[in-house]
């Protein structure tokens, strides 16, 4: 099966853009995943294609239209694909989304540009709001290609080893151990010398711990959301509340 | 000042990409930003240009080499901007972040690739792990090209109106209200009554109001965070009209 992604934009020459490059463009080139962009000014109104227009109430910049928009979805079809709107309103993107969305036939991704989208557009598509995080881009369009290039690369043949992608961040909700190379000792810096001991389990059990102290460091609220019993200093007791 | 930007990275060819197009692109060529990008295989070793190698203690993938990314990066020499690492593992990109860095001398970016970049080269180099969201990318390019949107948005000149930026989301640490536009009726939806009353303060405090509601409902985490006088449902003991 493959991925299909659409992408409504009034900046179609954004897409593929760097997903037309490295792995993700070699799936592309190989028929792994689809991509196709419809302009949104094609749907727009008049000689100038109009797609935004003053907000109701007053205030600065513009909104786009929901009839643009929905003649611009409609021309789709029926359609299986989740519709998805790059905002920073939306549902905060997870990991957990990306694997469930990567799993499906694709998406059907709305760009927003300039002050919104009209509310009754959102509604009326049952559009399904998600964000890339807490600041705000000039358009969904890069937005898209986070989305896109997330989903992509966890397809069946794009990375090189579907046990990459266990052991990365938010796999386990924990960010990931940190890594070492070649050569032995940097700048007066050497490898930490458990790595280079050739016992299996030790590594294993030191990078688990290196990933929990991180996680509980930088990201408490992470840490806080894992189950408990996956964190070994809470003891498992039955009925008792997460504090 | 220019906003300086320059990106480390295996695939220059990502550059400036979607950020060549609207308004970053304007910017772009008006000289508003600058954009240089370093193609770490340079700096890579013998005739393959090796930036890689496996991991020490073993498990999948490439690790990014410590020396060869010293190289790359002191190639810069003395410079006064933040050095970033997009990175799944750093600390969350937020709006107040990029307006911090959007009033700064500019970037410069490290693109990490593989598995990961050696842990000794992000210490030796004083690297800010940055992160765009809890989820993974199949390269920090991807991630680069969002944080310079964000920030190339809020440089002077480059958005219409500076009142824009105080309405949108975050801003307040509140979501953004619902927008509309015409036409007055789409497809049986009206737009709210209160928004074409003509009335600016009720216009005011119905977004006001909308603004809070969806951050309660949709980012607790958010509305939590904000301070307890922005906080309405917490009475206030100066100017309390409970009596």
């Amino acid at each position: 099966m493959t991925f299909r992604a659409t992408v409504l934009t009034i900046f179609p020459d954004m897409f593929p853009g760097p997903l037309g490059l490295s792995l993700a463009g070699k799936a592309l080139a190989a028929g792994t995943w689809s991509l196709d962009t419809i302009d949104i000014r094609d749907f727009g109104i008049g000689v100038h294609r109009q797609v935004d227009d003053t907000p109701a109430g007053g205030g600065p910049g513009m909104v786009m239209k929901a009839d643009v928009l929905a003649r611009a979805i409609d021309s789709i079809g029926a359609d299986s694909r989740p519709r998805l709107l790059m905002s920073p309103r939306g549902r905060p993107l997870t990991q957990q989304r990306v694997i469930d969305l990567s799993a499906g036939p694709g998406a059907v991704i709305l760009c927003g540009r300039f002050e919104g989208v009209d509310e009754r557009l959102i509604e009326a598509r049952g559009l399904e709001e998600v964000s890339i995080g807490d600041y705000v881009l000039s358009g969904g369009e890069i937005a898209a290609l986070v989305l896109l290039d997330a989903c992509v690369r966890l397809l069946p043949g794009v990375m090189g080893k579907a046990v990459s992608a266990e052991e990365e961040s938010f796999a386990q909700g924990l960010l990931e151990y940190p890594h070492y190379t070649r050569p032995q000792v940097f700048e007066g810096r050497p490898i930490p010398e458990i790595l280079t001991s050739g016992d299996h389990a030790k590594v294993a059990a030191w990078r688990r711990s290196e990933a929990e102290r991180l996680t509980k460091i930088r990201r408490p609220d992470l840490w806080s959301q894992r189950p408990a019993e996956n964190r070994p200093e809470f003891p498992r007791k039955k009925g008792s509340t997460d504090g």
